[in-house]
């Protein structure tokens, strides 16, 4: 209610209203998706002495990535200055220079335009989400100094770059100079089989799928993996946050249209008719296994089917996102017993959801898609184009992230002590403990109260106090 | 950001965005009561042992009405090829076909036209809370499996026909050939006296209300009902869900107007002052009754002032949506006692807040109307009329929900059994127990752990590496 | 889906829709911020016998503002009769008559017209959680029907009057009969350097934050304040409430400019970096001084960063923003220990957080303006503006809190009884507890069941039945 800095403020005759309201909009349930959707659904599946260390992952990469965005992140993705079809110059745009004007980002005809700072928002959003996706595959053991300077150096080495490549014009996208261009031609400046991936299927669920089982081979095992059950500690709060991440991905799936059009209005179908198909393959694929369906299978399976559907949802009639998320689901349910033959603890199943689910989706957008896809008559091409779209971003991904855990491994180290990982990661790295709960006969456990289990200032004055 | 199978995608002069946008985040904001709202609300008013069996009721009827919905749901309750004024054909849009163009659904002067499929969407999410909200009726003791099959052929026979009954030009709309233009006559092809049902007191909450009332009867009481406490588990559960579920129902309410209009405003400020009226309606009688204001009563007034003013929100002004609520809050504080008069064990109050303040809702609207209510001189008949629209859809939500409960009663069967009942129905239909709280000295409880509770397919390779 | 009282219902022709449902959604997400949001934050940081009587708090201040807010709020807010520059006449539009029509409430050039009601909705959520936030500074230990007394007293007496002062064209706005003029003069009826607070730094945080210290002091310290620790009982429940609030934010401050314009999405980007920044301001400096990153630090970090920016957020670059919750996440994490130093029972840093980053944002904005500032070449006048209007507020809402406080002190009485303060509020106040935790070795705490934690009807008719 004031004056702003940006002769854009009163521009109604040029900026669509609609298309800037429902993006502003759907960046805000974005970023619920990482606080506290998937910091909840994280939480919640960790042991409770670990469960503040899982938030802290999400509400950190939150601070660290959000300010990183503003200053080089944004102009890396999506600045002009072009390097190679691999990144952008990160101080073209830094600190957000020259972001206070009009655009129509993907030059879509018949698109309004929006304010460049709305179209910012929204993708601050999706690098937040990336980040916070890996931390499951490293619960319960690393040290969140770390996982801060993990988080900075990883979405400036392999999201940014990953997102240039798919969204801002790069080597995966559908530009002239892209891999498709490369291997089928193009027309007239575009690639003929442009790669499909509508929301994220790549930069966002492989890319954080494929770094977080790097990560977690790096990092290794937690003590007693595999021999001792790890249960979720709170199922309730694993089905708030599944709750909340479905609410807040329609703003994934439906703001990545960037205009409340027919298509966001298919989208919105799409991502919720494959998600109750995946969480019914999941449950089903439960019950003829182990004879019952769980609710962690239930929240697992909806998150699976949110994955797939991410990068398809643009792409198929809302019957082929039924197949596609029962698949999804059956084949998520699963792949998240992998870590277990192959010995990897990826605790809280990154590489079986978002990796596994991540591929399917955006293979399976070839054989899917309406137009050009395998089944529907559209000949190969677009799945080839898929496949390799998705190599290239799991063999990116997996390099950078590959160099980065041992540079910190080498430097910083990612393991807390033996003994304080099994006491429990809450005390030793935050100094909490996530519970106090006093019953009518005295408070719950006993023990010796946790002295930093407060507002820390609080402890430190009562120290004077006594 | 791809191209679509939808020649509507970019067609920005005609589709109304603002309209569009608004009921795409609207549709989003419904789906979020059920998942996580109602089942939160639900979950923490049960006992600890059987939250997650209630939280899955709703997430099951996610799956199962959402798939559903796309198939045959839609075209029975929108289709054009009525019969009766009972039912829609539902092979005419099976799957959704034809509906990737253009609609103004029910055909109001002034209104921006919208993608069929953002209508679709936001219908959607109607038919699944419907059944989710019957769940209650039933906690702690049915089959999952009963329940799943259920929900397919609820959905089917009876919210479809009423959906279609009240908003698809059947019986009980304003249409020609309704009740209504039967009994008062019709003029230019439509009723004399057009029942008021602006959001769905009929479609949603008397029929929620009655399923649950009858499967409360056919499913039988609970062991230990009216002789043991069964008292909420977990109170700020309840309070997030009644809060979220006051927070979708702006979408609920509001985008029943199918456009960001002075209207949707008015029922904006209306739904907020009759609820906050609702909650202080109930927390003043049971202060007067009983001594104190609980918390778990303003999260129930909460709900019964948001199920009442659910049909009148359009229709009323907000001081007569202050008179509705507090009337709603008091009378559904008295009517949840009447199950143990009565003795049936409508577990969570489905009867009590869904039914009794849909009613009242439904007939308030009738005598509060600024247009045509009784009390501003709008003579009686609107009243007449509400009455019979409510006792209409009282009977068929009755003899539907009476015969579908008692085919599955003969065959599949309602109840787990009684020893397993008493034990938690969490452990038995689902492997998993809620809250695994370890402290400082140890777990919580101490018993054996449950071998299910956690990823199902964890516990399994479990087995396998010991 | 029906008809309606307002002719404006069908005026597409003159309400741009774009605003109107922004704005209408932008309302949904500040309710939200209050119910369930405040309540979870504040409730998860109590201890477990007084989580209820916390969260009842906010949820009461939600049933008694609504309705008084739609009888006399609105009108004493932004009625035309003005009175003096301090209040506005409360019987001009009583029950909101008259607020049917379509408003460009402050006559912005450019802007699309707007539903009045849709304005009345979004001004009634900020009543709302500015009475809501007190309620952290009197946790455990104050009557729950003192308290919603005092809910409808100080909304009318403070809230009203400052809202009016500072939107409604009062003595702390632009207006040419406003302090502002009276210091720097006016030109063309405007002050010639108006007062930035773009979303409520005055109205809302310094104004709740300065009563949460007078509260605090007239009510006095809890029983073993400063001796013994009081934890937060919940720190997952603090870290939903962390992240709705955030959520919830974005339509507190974008819905403050009106229209989804590019102002909207500056302010967008704005709130998003100030909070992470302040987040990280607050966990920097509790590593440096105590040795651990805290959880509770985090989801404090944010709320002082969402605080700093509110008045801010229109009128930085998104670097300044950046600075602004740096040093706003810091100085708050210092500020919290200032009542153990003073000795005064802020239980839940109402005046550390709220008062002291809204202090700081209100002064902030008048250093850090891009257009205006000091830091930007602007001089000394905008900072000299800003800090009288901030010191008003303090004053105004300092003398009417006590007067208030004091007279309740005198009539109803604040505390309820010590032995009963120690014993649980939720007991004594609302015959409730929040959790009942069975395990499968049986109930958690074993204590005798509280009769009335339940649906109180239920308990009522139970006992009927023994």
């Amino acid at each position: 209610m004031s004056t702003t800095l940006l002769p854009l403020a009163d521009a109604a005759e040029t900026v669509d209203y609609a298309s800037a309201g429902f993006l502003i909009l759907c960046a805000s349930l974005v970023l619920l998706m990482t606080t506290p959707g998937l910091a909840l659904f994280y939480g919640g599946l960790t042991r409770s002495k670990s469960v503040l260390n899982m938030m802290m992952m999400s509400f950190g990469a939150m601070g660290v990535v959000g300010i990183v965005y503003v200053l080089w992140g944004y102009s890396m993705s999506f600045g002009s200055e072009d390097v190679g079809g691999i990144i952008a110059n990160p101080f073209e745009k830094f600190g957000l220079a020259g972001t206070d004007g009009i655009v129509n980002p993907f030059g879509y005809e018949g698109y309004g335009n929006i304010p460049e700072l709305a179209f910012v928002g929204f993708q601050l959003t999706f690098a937040v989400i990336t980040v916070a996706l890996i931390s499951g595959a490293v619960a319960d053991r690393v040290k969140f100094s770390t996982w801060m300077v993990f988080s900075g150096l990883w979405v400036t080495l392999a999201y940014f770059p990953i997102a240039h490549m798919v969204w801002g014009g790069g080597l995966l996208s559908g530009a002239e100079t892209s891999l498709s261009s490369l291997v089928f031609g193009s027309t007239d400046g575009a690639a003929n089989v442009a790669p499909i991936d509508f929301a994220g299927g790549t930069v966002v669920h492989i890319n954080a799928g494929m770094a977080g089982l790097v990560l977690a081979l790096v990092v290794g095992v937690r003590v007693g993996f595999g021999k001792v059950p790890m249960r979720p500690h709170n199922v309730p709060l694993v089905m708030i946050g599944a709750g909340l991440l479905w609410f807040g991905w329609f703003g994934f799936n439906a703001g990545s249209e960037l205009a409340p059009d027919g298509t966001a209005a298919l989208v919105w179908v799409n991502t919720t008719v494959a998600t109750c198909a995946a969480m019914m393959g999941w449950l089903l694929l439960e019950k003829i296994r182990d004879g019952h369906a769980t609710s962690v299978g239930a929240a697992s399976g909806v998150v699976a089917g949110l994955v797939a559907i991410t990068p398809a949802c643009g792409a198929l009639s809302p019957l082929g996102s039924i197949v596609l998320g029962l698949v999804a689901g059956a084949l998520s349910a699963y792949a998240v017993g992998l870590k277990f033959k192959f010995g990897f603890d990826d605790s809280l199943d990154v590489v079986g959801v978002h990796l596994v689910a991540g591929l399917w989706g955006t293979i399976g957008a070839g054989l899917l898609s309406t137009s050009t896809g395998l089944f529907y008559g559209g000949g190969v091409q677009q799945t080839v184009v898929q496949v390799l779209v998705a190599l290239a971003s799991l063999v990116v991904s997996g390099v950078v992230t590959l160099v980065i855990a041992l540079a910190l491994k080498a430097t910083m180290g990612w393991r807390i002590p033996e003994d304080v990982e099994v006491a429990g990661i809450d005390q030793a790295e935050h100094a909490e403990s996530a519970y106090e709960l006093a019953t009518r006969g005295g408070r719950l456990g006993g023990a010796t109260p946790a002295p930093g289990a407060t507002r820390s200032s609080e402890s430190l004055d009562l120290e004077g106090a006594k």
